[in-house]
């Protein structure tokens, strides 16, 4: 066989996979957005079908010899095909790996610890759950040593989520984090909070559907390829080449959950959306890792949406839907909706504080793959950990340690992600602050070249670059934390006067 | 092989094909009502993949011999695994009886021809569409010989979409619709035409939603297993077992248009929704004929929702959402839903002149199958008989011969089964009436003995039964389209006091 009949061998088999995982994410979005409650039962037999005939396009002798052949003469191929047969052959050598029926055993496993972890949250009840950590744990410290023995598991994981991350970086980013952010958070605290009270009121679900069409104009998203659906807990799902589809989740006595949401989930469509045309429909076509991805949303969530120039711009248009802020200024706007105050709860923390959440949980993952504790031990260092860093009580363990679906779905390894985002976000900002004018983008509400800034150094590369390559493109340098606690210090510190 | 391993594997590739419908389902569902307009490229590209695993399902070797010997075994099988048996063996050969490049060119003639008509009618162009009718009726006259050489194509087609109907069978109910209709329908043309100014105003559309609910829930629309969407054209889609979906399309100054096409899309919901549990996911899970399906949503919306008592019923609700109506009677919303007023496009035709419509492309259908006519005459015979039966002048063909899609989609034969549904909902409803309070039930809002009385009969068999089976379920006696002629001339010579 030469190399270009391998290669469109290749393209074949990854345009079949890329039809089934269509169809397969049309059924997720439909069964998020509009489906009836009744329809799971039949969705989820119809998707685990569905994925058997994916599975055997990527596993059948012939695709894994083609694989085989062309990672052999991989040095041959131009540098995306390289990408893609490496990354095709790390996927099938990570499902083959684990011996079928311990992944069954897993699967099993998992689907249990969801169920017990919901009823144990719902019942403030951490002791019911705390062995399926332990035994969580233990699985995956297994399976991590099918694929290296030699790497520790956590770091097998991190880099799981983040390629070309270990605990090295992340002690090193965290411990950044926790030298400046927090004292910078207690001498906030100590700080009077600004006045909210004209966030408070009714706002009519329709009209907050119109503000969401406003911001996807602003955002510039496509809307001849991308459109907003509704759900419980926002996603966004790319479908297919021309197909992405953000969510949002409308109160009618609160707008900022929604109107922050759809921008935040606007940043990951974008990012889906710019990737190169002709790396869709194969392992290349999505972003490159969690992290970068996060960034994008966070930074059309905080950097964006959160800074003076956006509420300048917006302000009218919000006026315009509800007169509650005709009297408003773009300043008390802009303090409204940057309040910092630690708080218990991640997903409602602010842009502040929020890094301190994920700084906690990655104490603990470490401590527990490091097995200087076990589940038994988590509640009250929890707790501990957020008196110190945060400076609040946890009064149950609901509120606490069990808040989060993560753990008890077996991703470890994923929460440092969140956090990663936002600095890598606000040093990206740095550089592109450097070559356009940014305030003067924002408030005039034209931020195409924002925009394309970033697509023709991230969005286009697609899973191509991994992150650190990524943000030498973008930054010329390595990563570097700083620059984000630099953007949060320089930002609450005017914002409180200190 | 024996019978039962025989039924084994039938389920196991009725299972397997239901997966891939399903999907297929889901994605034509959710392109209708979600999806951003570029998704049709890849959507359509996915679909084609994915019908031609399906079709490998039914058409492989082992699948095709395990139908023939069940069916050569018809005898010693219970009778509705005979039914599944005959109905699979009669789509393979249906499939199989066109040679595959024929059956191409005439996908490709009517991809085309689909196009030129919705040209054709923008631009009022009869003649451009012209050939393609003329073409499309010698393919289909050709496919037609390859199952039944002795059998008439027109023949063939009609019983396509109803089983066990013919020429003979519908020219005994069209002449009896137009020796009876004709005359009532001119007969109220002279009338004065009842007040409808009521009708009019702003209808905000999430008023409309809410009212879409009211009607859901008295009509017993199970929501758990049965949502709305919204979309152009509203449909009804039945996606797996448990997932039903009606749609909709809100008009904000016509509250009327939305109003009527939920309570016929749930007809043909609540008869989906209502076939015996062990049939979904067999080709006996679906309604039995285009006509039957067809008489349970023109029972909802005319019989019904068209009725005295049920204006009675929904007035308040209405008056609740729209204030407008606060000050009319039953009775004057009773008349203006039922204008009754010869018209132009079929789509829009009210429930008395409706099957006029019908009758005249039921004609001409059969005209041009019998080489009675071509393509060239159908504009003139068309405005005659828009004259004649109606008493209306067509004004150009864009409203008059082009006005459907039908025709350019090949589906000759298939008008016909609209009226039919109408005509045996009448049949239907006298019997239902002998053994229920039906205006008391209606007026009361509680309609589930009428529900359970259609499901018993109807619904639950789903394709195991053919159409003249049902009518003799339900009346005890064969179709007679006198009871459909009765209810027209009861109903609109009391609304007209002639």
């Amino acid at each position: 066989m030469d190399i270009s009949t391998g290669i469109k061998k290749l393209n074949d088999s990854e345009q079949l996979m890329s039809v089934f995982s269509h169809a397969m994410s049309v059924m997720h979005y439909d069964g998020a957005t509009a489906a009836p409650e009744m329809s799971y039962i039949d969705r989820s037999k119809s998707l685990g079908l569905l994925s058997t005939y994916s599975y055997d396009i990527l596993l059948n002798k012939e695709n894994k010899e083609n694989v085989r052949f062309l990672m052999d003469n991989r040095d041959l191929l131009s540098s995306s095909d390289k990408k893609r047969v490496e990354l095709l052959q790390e996927k099938i050598d990570k499902i083959e790996g684990i011996p079928l029926e311990e992944y069954a055993e897993y699967r099993a496993l998992i689907s249990e610890s969801e169920a017990v972890w919901k009823d144990s949250k719902a019942k403030n009840d951490f002791k019911s759950f705390m062995p399926y950590i332990d035994k969580i744990i233990d699985v995956k410290k297994k399976f991590a040593a099918y694929f290296d023995p030699d790497k520790h598991p956590y770091d097998f994981y991190l880099n799981e989520y983040e390629r070309g991350s270990d605990r090295d970086f992340f002690d090193n980013f965290f411990e950044t984090i926790k030298a400046r952010l927090v004292p910078l958070i207690s001498e906030i605290s100590d700080c009077p909070a600004p006045d909210i009270s004209f966030l408070q009121g009714n706002f009519p679900i329709y009209k907050q559907r119109r503000l969401s069409e406003v911001l996807m104009e602003f955002l510039n998203i496509d809307s001849s390829r991308c459109v907003l659906g509704e759900t419980e807990h926002p996603f966004t799902a790319h479908l297919s080449r021309n197909d992405c589809r953000v969510t949002t989740h409308y109160y009618e006595d609160d707008f900022t959950s929604s109107f922050y949401s759809v921008i935040h989930e606007c940043g990951h469509a974008l990012y889906d959306m710019g990737i190169k045309e002709e790396y869709y429909n194969t392992v290349l076509g999505t972003g490159t890792s969690m992290g970068i991805h996060e960034s994008q949303s966070r930074f059309y969530e905080n950097i964006v949406g959160r800074s003076l120039p956006f509420c300048e711009y917006i302000l009218p248009h919000l006026a315009n839907l509800f007169p509650q802020f005709e009297k408003i200024t773009p300043k008390e706007f802009y303090k409204a909706v940057n309040v910092a105050e630690p708080s218990l709860i991640r997903i409602r923390a602010d842009e502040l504080t929020y890094s301190m959440h994920i700084l906690i949980r990655y104490e603990l993952e470490k401590m527990l793959f490091e097995n200087e504790i076990s589940a038994v031990d988590l509640p009250e260092l929890w707790n501990n950990k957020y008196r110190e860093y945060l400076g609040i009580d946890v009064p149950n363990d609901s509120v606490g340690v069990l808040q989060d679906t993560h753990w008890g779905g077996g991703m470890f390894g994923y929460f440092p992600s969140y956090s990663l985002g936002s600095a890598y976000s606000a040093q990206i900002f740095h550089y592109l602050n450097k070559d356009l004018d940014f305030s003067a983008l924002v408030s005039s509400g034209d931020i195409k070249p924002v925009y394309e800034w970033l697509r023709d150094r991230i969005y286009i590369f697609g899973s191509e670059k991994d992150p650190d390559e990524i943000i030498r493109i973008c930054c010329n340098e390595e990563f570097n934390p700083n620059y984000y606690i630099d953007y949060l210090e320089n930002k609450f510190r005017a914002l409180y006067n200190i």
